[in-house]
């Protein structure tokens, strides 16, 4: 494994606005996608209520079938700014096209490159010439070491600023949505300096798993999480199983941030 | 799911000798193998020291090759009796034939079934017939469902005195050994009212991995752990990459019990 | 991969009866169970009629749960052995606890060991004893690697008269009940010198694939097949949605023996 | 699984220049990467007089690491466009960057999405709106249903002109590169109107595996294959371990025409 870029001594924190990403806990939540301005907004504040630093929601959504909702795109990133500059959380958002990144990286304080790209090099090279922080999920079937060198691709063009995200691997375990791989936590901390967060909501699919593996996330030495999060799952346009809403995303909290306390006390 | 024997209420504890899995964190602790006296009683006193509950080792080995170290057998057994005595430490030891489960059942305090034995189902129905503490490993490509439909098969034939233990999957990453499953612990806790633990070490193969990994465990939700400990790792005839030795199993156990308190503070 | 006994020069041939695995092909077909004797009959005579070389019937059946049928035990093999003596076949059958190889070597030609069993070494072991015919299942997540040590653990006991059987990965893919690996057939074929031959039944779980599969197998270079055929697909009381109807089994024999034959002219 | 486009009753059958992929196999043979017009040229007509019938190279290579060779771009492209001119075979090559579509298309007969880019929905709709042929790799990590979803995605721009290519899935089995899934190949042939080939050499990643499994994707029913051929395998820039020699290529070519009118015979 040649890491030419992951290879130095101190631990990189990514700014993100003004939340310090590897500094302390950091929590991302929002919805799946941005459905309507009313429900980004109620989901932006209800976060932000709840303790949440940094607002996630997805304008274009990668869909298995052409047939799904594909998100609002542009329209969807404006919403996305609005409920950011109201709610004054930074917003993390997927971009999914090399020709949209300069369009993404002018609404966005950060840019996802999900699950299904983390090999699609054209866009990591793109993402790369920018210098706005990037969130790097690992892909459903890749490796360790794919993912790193995925990161790899990213920091060679001159963009440092990579929060790595662990989001669950596919396996034969059909009751979870994918397997969660919490030991790549500590293993990327020790091959590597980036921050590394926890996806448990892609990870489980399952709304009652999300709590206790996002405390697990933080047990592990995971510097954030990022969850789903909708005013009313049940009525989400995706994702809707894994989705809290506001009451069990409080409820989560008021454990996390005490954990995150403790484990900083054990070191 | 057809789990008649699993669908109860209230949480059951199993009682290994004096030592109750699902009443407090409970460490299981010791060495793969029993390789001979010195280093089973070296290894018992050592685990004791640093607060391990139940002292584990293998005088029956399940190798890959018959080429490889089988295990000590019955002497293993004696030895790993007289170190339970000598220390306090009820023993848990593998099975591997149900023509051994009496004799397995005569001298330890646990009984464990193992990942690859997960569906032998007639090892599964002799170690149900006993009234004896089973340990039920997850097969490492089972699913939950499976697990569970194994330990109704152990439950049905009278014994419910099952602790059911989470130790990896087999996946497409290599980096680790196998990709441990902690999404189960939560799934389990919610289908069953069974105990759960958890292994780091067959989990990760990486004595560096199981320290993070238990205590990201004992966050999920779980109610013990085993873990392989050695008084010279480098030695071990088998598994040596993923034992501790004392000192890293001590440094561990000074923040896995702090935790699970702090966790049990949290509810 | 150390395997001192399955490294000799010449090809294997396995006896069964009068039937030589590993010279021309042989044919496998029968019911997943033995649930009557007018039902396990009717399917000998059919599956003879079309050209079946060996009469496979489950007695034990090895199921995910305690509530599943679990086949008819000595009843079934009783069964069993009067169909193999009335149509003149020789009869394969599974055997899942080392206390009934003898048994079982009673009244079938050739033994089989089950994908869930391929890493029970004790069951290994006791039919490495005898001198009757083994077949050997891939398991399920089993490596080639682990396989072979598994026939390996035979042939150490002194029973060199084992053929090795693919039947399918477990893998994310659900549309297949698992995923057969025919590449695993020419791989034994030059790391050993065993005969192979493939399960397409079990490996797809789907009726409509396994002519194609077996076609495939063939031209593979398989040394057989073993497919689940039953009077009434239907109404079986297990694995009905892979069973091939007489009729099915019959139309694919018209194709099977010829393509055989065709690939024997190409070398 | 909702898919408009793929249900269709005739077969579809997708020309290819004057190469008819649907009907007769079809054989696309060439190196990897393009290294160098010699290499490039003298493989294009060592696999011509061996009877392929398409020119397979990459110009555009999707590596994991940044480090690794990328492939010649535009300048590989133009010597494949050579290659094809003087043999008079179409040639196809791969694309990964949507911005790219249109200058690979001025080059290319076909245009080949490779298994990372399975899911790049931004590529498979850039794609869609041309009216080039498309050669749709299976994911390594992809469902059935994820795989015809993105031919849908291609469909549904109005290019119909797709034919799919089973590539081999990841799994844990390390002894071949990926496990090839021949059971794919009857499958979508039932569930949709589309030709599907067998692409051996990514699947197996080991030279000598590659003619027993063309063989064998001939017998299950695929429309052809595609494989790695280089001049020199050794000293390939790229997956030499699985490249077949000129020689090693015409050596299967003698077999597996043979076995296509065979098995045409037999239907």
């Amino acid at each position: 494994m040649k890491l030419t870029k992951l290879d130095k001594k101190e631990r990189t924190v990514v700014a993100v606005g003004n939340v310090m990403i590897g500094k302390g806990l950091v929590v991302i939540a929002g919805p799946c996608s941005v459905e309507s301005e009313k429900q980004t907004m109620e989901t932006a504040w209800a976060v932000k209520e709840s303790g949440a630093d940094v607002l996630r929601g997805g304008a274009f959504k990668p869909r298995s079938s052409p047939y799904a909702f594909q998100g609002l795109g542009k329209k969807g990133l404006k919403i996305l700014k609005k409920a950011g500059e109201e709610t004054g959380l930074p917003i993390v958002t997927e971009v999914l096209d090399p020709r949209d990144v300069l369009l993404v990286a002018d609404y966005a304080d950060m840019i996802q490159i999900g699950s299904r790209n983390m090999q699609n090099f054209s866009l990591l090279k793109e993402v790369g010439k920018t210098n706005q922080p990037v969130l790097l999920k690992r892909g459903m079937n890749a490796t360790i070491e794919e993912w790193l060198n995925s990161a790899e691709y990213i920091l060679r063009e001159g963009n440092h600023r990579v929060v790595l995200c662990e989001r669950g691997m596919r396996t034969y375990e059909t009751y979870t949505r994918n397997t969660l791989d919490l030991s790549a936590v500590p293993a990327v901390k020790g091959l590597t300096h980036l921050p590394v967060i926890v996806d448990p909501s892609h990870a489980t699919g399952k709304a009652e798993l999300v709590s206790p593996m996002s405390l697990a996330a933080v047990a592990a030495g995971a510097d954030g999480i990022i969850v789903e999060v909708h005013i009313n799952p049940e009525e989400a346009l995706s994702d809707k199983e894994q989705a809290l809403n506001p009451e069990q995303f409080s409820g989560m909290m008021h454990k996390l941030r005490p954990l995150y306390q403790f484990m900083s006390g054990l070191e």
